[in-house]
């Protein structure tokens, strides 16, 4: 079993690179704090005997030689950038969770047959470059290297800069880099472990998700002498256009969601009628179809507002990402070493998108989730306990030995 | 009569300094556009004959000598910052149509009984630091100075260190400074001389007007795995309080105004529930009465969204300017020029707050309107035709010449 202590540890020691005074992490992908975590992680794993590389999008590997070096890799990984105002746990854990997989490899004198790497995915997280899971993306084939690198964030920063910029721009082209399966452990973000008194979710797959800019265009007035029926308010039409949002999911409860989380307002001024407001919108469900009908209903409800509020609107779709359902072997690998190990579990479906969703494309995946507080997470009150973050790895640690010995 | 074709170069030349390429103009208060600006003010006056000073809000005094000069002097003046996508005429009028009074004086070698001052106020419209009219408000009485210089723009910038900073922080004690009378030019900033084809509007008083900011507080959630039934989304809420604002104005039309011009969202990552947002509003009505009625309204509102959304919701009011009614026989000057003058006209209420509001406070005071093209404003387009400009400088001459006889 792994040293629960020593990963406890490295999670309390790491959340102080971007630590917040709430007790949270902002760590922005390829922000200062994140080029201090990734130094951290490459040290930490040369010291266990890894040979740490990094490839053109900046995903770092750390590989332990196995008996038979010519096998591909057993990868365990997850992502150690953060949200704004994100937590100690997600993604951190299911790269410390390898690191600790390691350690207990390294203590039992194991070698394994093929060899294991732990890898640290770039800009999982979208919140500085957008989509999500930009890295393992190209890693799977689903977006080109030149795409990802050419992303930029809200300050207009493009991503191939701020990875020279780190010195995290590796030669290796990302996605050459075959693996004989992927394991990925991480806090479930959402109540149902928790609220069921179970310590492992074995993860069946991920439910769908779309993202898209909605820009609404009226017309700059002056707040004091425009009268309300000669306005074209592009935020009151936004204001009307999220409720729809809302609206969308209510219809499709109870697994629909529809969240915006980001909107600009121009030009900005108290007392002038908004001449132009973009905002984000994010749909889930588990059935693809479901989606689809929910995208629909989206357009006509945004359309619908725009007519009664008289202004224009234009929506660009800039993310999909279908449910994904992953190797019935691997999630095999999961079951059975949480049953070994005597832990109580369920079957349960993602709500969050994670880098297994991409690296699926490419290589027999499954994934590990463990109760977090309250569900919380993308909050700097994000928590976990350390009996469940150990039991976590462990089953990581079991699942990883038994893909190995097929 | 004033040089209309003089006055005319004058708007357009002064319009370059921040300059848009959609021809309107971005000099937000104390910015260098602004600066070089008054440079221009300051210059032009002396060349006419003003002994050009500044006060410690950076209100800037041209004043040409009288018969009298141990009599306050009769004052024009309006302001020359814009709005961030602001137009060529919104308060510029006012001053540069004060120049062509001096020339036209000038010109005819008239010199008056009492001193002649043209006044250009500092931050009138609010849009870098709020509330509007802040020095004239100080020049009435209505703000101390102490407040008014602390006032910080949206980047933190105090107003005091930025009037240091282009030099316009004078020693005169802004206030003291009497006025035997003032007069402010202006376009309407709305429809109606337009639409009735008059050329002079003679403004009877300024509507009422108050400001708000509406702080709404959420819970930071993952927007994949935070069931909708679980959220305490803070855009979600503010959206719905943004369309309770809306009605707030329709159920008192068709004189209630209703805007919200500003909105800012955190954390701001498109996969995270916002857990915080902040949102500017502005209510008008020329009753007093009834612009206490739409706040408790407002109020109302704004708390039964808070509770349909489980969220925490704070209203602090930022700025109250109640109905104004100008001096009447500041007001019989205009009306009598305009007649004299052969003008069509009518009589007005002002939508638009303007510095003749608090420098009402402190002396007689009237204004006059001209025609602005669709009645836009604090928008790019904002336009006037140059002989609607030339009637109301005339209008503005000859009320000014009779209040000097009185
Ligand atoms: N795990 C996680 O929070 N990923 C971010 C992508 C998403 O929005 O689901
Ligand atoms: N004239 C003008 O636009 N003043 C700004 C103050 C207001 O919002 O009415």
């Amino acid at each position: 079993v792994v040293d629960g202590g020593a990963l406890w540890q490295d999670l309390m020691h790491t959340a102080q690179f971007g630590g917040t005074p709430k007790g949270g992490i902002c760590r922005l992908a390829l922000s200062d704090d994140d080029a201090r975590v990734r130094t951290w992680f490459a040290q930490t794993c040369a010291a266990l005997g890894c040979d740490v590389t990094f490839d053109s999008m900046g995903n770092q590997f750390a590989r332990r030689a196995g008996e038979d070096n010519t096998l591909p890799p057993i990868m365990i990984g997850s992502h150690l950038d953060t949200q704004p105002t994100g937590g100690k746990f997600d993604g951190i854990l299911g790269v410390l969770g390898g690191i600790a997989v390691l350690r207990a490899l390294h203590t039992a004198g194991i070698t394994t047959r093929h060899p294991i790497e732990i890898v640290n995915w770039t800009n999982e997280e979208g919140a500085r470059f957008t989509p999500p899971m930009l890295a393992s993306g190209v890693f799977g084939g689903v977006f080109t290297e030149a795409f990802a690198r050419g992303r930029s964030d809200r300050a207009g920063i493009i991503l191939g800069d701020a990875l020279e910029k780190i010195g995290f721009s590796g030669t290796e082209v990302c996605g050459q880099h075959p693996a004989a399966a992927y394991f990925e452990l991480h806090i479930e973000q959402g109540p149902v472990l928790e609220a069921e008194e179970r310590t492992i979710g074995v993860v069946q797959g991920v439910q769908g998700m779309r993202w898209y800019t909605v820009c609404v265009k009226g017309q700059d007035a002056h707040a004091g002498t425009t009268p309300m029926t000669m306005r074209s308010d592009a935020l009151w039409a936004a204001a009307r256009m999220i409720e729809g949002v809302h609206q969308v999911a209510v219809d499709h409860a109870p697994d629909g969601l529809g969240t915006v989380g980001i909107i600009d307002c121009l030009p900005a001024s108290s007392n002038v009628v908004p001449g132009e407001v973009r905002f984000t919108v994010d749909l889930r469900h588990p059935d693809d179809d479901v989606l689809e009908a929910m995208e629909q209903e989206f357009r006509q409800r945004m359309e619908d507002q725009a007519t009664v509020c008289g202004v224009e609107m234009e929506i660009t779709p800039t993310w999909v990402s279908a449910a994904v359902h992953f190797d019935p072997l691997c999630v095999g690998c999961v079951r059975e070493s949480a049953q070994a190990l005597g832990y109580s579990m369920r079957d349960i479906v993602s709500g969050a998108g994670h880098d297994a969703v991409y690296v699926a494309k490419v290589a027999p995946t499954a994934m590990i989730f463990v109760p977090c507080w309250k569900g919380i997470s993308h909050n700097e009150a994000e928590s976990a306990e350390p009996d469940d973050a150990t039991a976590g790895a462990n089953v990581l640690l079991h699942a990883v030995l038994a893909a190995d010995t097929r």
